[in-house]
């Protein structure tokens, strides 16, 4: 099996996963826990959260938070920090997001304003200035898009977003960036969410960075961990598996990072242009490549390539519970139905080879060509 | 050592985790995914969720939805039904239910009632009944109490909560009870609460069993996992190692009852009764003794017991994290401070032994005696 669908999720780290097992089957104990082999887990759990926020952030400017998934983190700063006026957020997010905004409008606490993307998927920082005004509370913005690739320049825009109300809060949801692109946090980013199984964690494990001036209401409440900002017992091995896979993404993440823009190429060079449109911008991530085969569906194609061993998306995994047929982040770019109907999302991990691309990319002409033709 | 802090955390089943193995290095998919690879997951999570119901409830009528912990289960069922009038729980409940109790008042959605407890840590049903009234609108009682290890009659007291006020949304805190208690789920339980690392299941997977008929909102929204009643990608990893690690645990569920309530009573018959007082009852749980050393401090006889390679707890280890002294539970079974000051949780596991048990006792009296000695 050629798996193309590591936006969804990765294949976790093994090496990462036998170097945390001691934490399964020695240090299992309850980090808050008094006696030695508790408290030890502390300075365990310390390593991880510097590890895990040294190299994208100013340890002195930025924290760690651990939560249970990007989910949860988008969640936790969206409810936290929009709750009155108006908040604003771009068309193009993960329903983490999106579906999280929808929710202010139904709480009745804060009005949810969407700005439009540019035909790339990025959000057209224009309009999304002019939406925030003086009652604005709360700004998120995604750093890369989970469905096209685009990568917004966060750190201008919060500086933008900033300038024109600076008591905004102004949160990314970093889940497609983390371990992946080369950044680092601007000082006018106050949150960033991050998740462990896109980068070779495991699932269930996620994080929100935060700015250490800024005080975060807790959303799971309870025994007080995370110094009060988020309850329930540390998963300690799959903070420390994700500690482990992030040093190993984070070792070759600029090599990885050149390598796979050329894989990306590779296959659309590759790619029967009668049958794919490329929809992904040259500027985005590698690690995505999203194509449409207009007037076909990609669900159908999806199958087809399964059959024949290789995996790719359709979009966003998590969409697949939603109710609307169309991607209306695709919809947002500016393309038509047809276009939507037929997309196709392929992504990278570091491991994928060069000769998987190239076999992907047969496979993919295969199936394209073959159901174009029996369209006709 | 000798782990005797079970009550914190077990340490997981090792042969749960090398079965569970496969949905890291194999099966590593999206559960949401479309292909056949991710798909198949479904019927994995599917599985899991039968067998971790069904030896507790009637599938017909409950069913289980899996969250990251017992504390994030015990969020939701609060803040998504203690939205208006009263909501009544108890003076013995875990922080992840008391910190949330007391957060309803901070938001202004319903009054907190608390019900005082009997001397044995169980709720005084009587004075719990006093409180609800025709503005109640939730009900929250633990089944078995984490701290002193008393039992409560779930199913009789939702009964008899639903006879006083029909529209109560009752809930129970299950976490030390689930898969050790022999029980089953009555039909006026609405909610209810548990934690996989109690059982030897990993941190970071919990789930909350709820009545079919119940709309339960989901309290982490996005892509509409768990059929839109918690969203992030499914924990597969964690949620089959609980699956596999419940199995193991229900296998002997009876028999460990038993022994361990042996075990219980052993270790109490050779503690120094002029060092120690009993504070759990015999009808309590087998899993949990809680004895006082009146006028010493529990926390140095932990430590003192830990240089020896004895492990124990002193009261919840969540609340180490609280800014109180004492254990609030204990001074509400009606112990003075003195004895608050003293307590010493000693909690098992199925794999403790007798001749740990009896080693353990030697070690508290070792320590309670030199403590005492150098307290005059």
């Amino acid at each position: 099996m050629i798996y193309l669908d590591n936006a969804a999720t990765t294949k976790p780290s093994l090496a990462a996963f036998e170097r945390a097992k001691e934490f399964v089957s020695e240090k299992y104990y309850n980090p808050s826990a008094l006696y030695t082999e508790g408290y030890a887990l502390q300075s365990e759990l310390k390593k991880a959260r510097s590890v895990l926020l040294s190299k994208v952030a100013d340890e002195n400017f930025f924290e760690f938070v651990f939560t249970s998934c990007g989910t949860e983190s988008d969640n936790q700063a969206i409810f936290s920090f929009a709750r009155r006026g108006n908040a604003v957020t771009t068309l193009g997010e993960h329903s983490a997001v999106s579906a999280a905004f929808h929710e202010l409008k139904n709480r009745g606490v804060a009005e949810p304003r969407f700005a439009p993307l540019n035909p790339d998927g990025s959000v057209n920082v224009e309009k999304l200035l002019e939406l925030i005004d003086e009652k604005t509370s709360f700004v998120s913005v995604m750093h890369v898009n989970n469905e096209i690739g685009a990568i917004n320049d966060i750190n201008t825009i919060a500086k933008l977003v900033k300038k024109k109300n600076p008591r905004v809060v102004f949160h990314s949801d970093g889940v497609q960036a983390y371990g992946k692109i080369p950044f680092k946090l601007g000082k006018e980013i106050d949150l960033y969410s991050v998740s462990a199984h896109k980068i070779g964690g495991l699932k269930g494990v996620g994080g929100l960075i935060k700015r250490k001036s800024l005080v975060l209401p807790p959303y799971i409440i309870g025994g007080g961990q995370e110094s009060g900002r988020r309850s329930g017992t540390e998963n300690v091995f799959g903070i420390k598996q994700f500690q482990y896979a992030f040093e190993e993404k984070f070792s070759s993440l600029k090599e990885d990072f050149a390598r796979l823009t050329e894989y990306r190429e590779l296959l659309w060079e590759g790619l029967d242009k009668t049958v794919y449109t490329r929809l992904s911008s040259v500027n985005g991530t590698p690690y995505i490549l999203s194509v449409a085969a207009k007037g076909l569906r990609g669900e159908i194609l999806l199958h087809m390539a399964n059959d024949k061993g290789l995996i790719v998306g359709t979009g966003s995994a998590c969409s697949s519970n939603a109710k609307n047929r169309y991607s209306q982040v695709i919809l947002a770019c500016g393309f038509d139905e047809r276009t939507a109907d037929g997309v196709l999302r392929l992504s990278f991990s570091p491991e994928t080879t060069r000769e998987e691309v190239l076999q992907a990319t047969e496979i993919l002409n295969e199936v394209g060509r073959d159901l174009s033709s029996r369209m006709k």
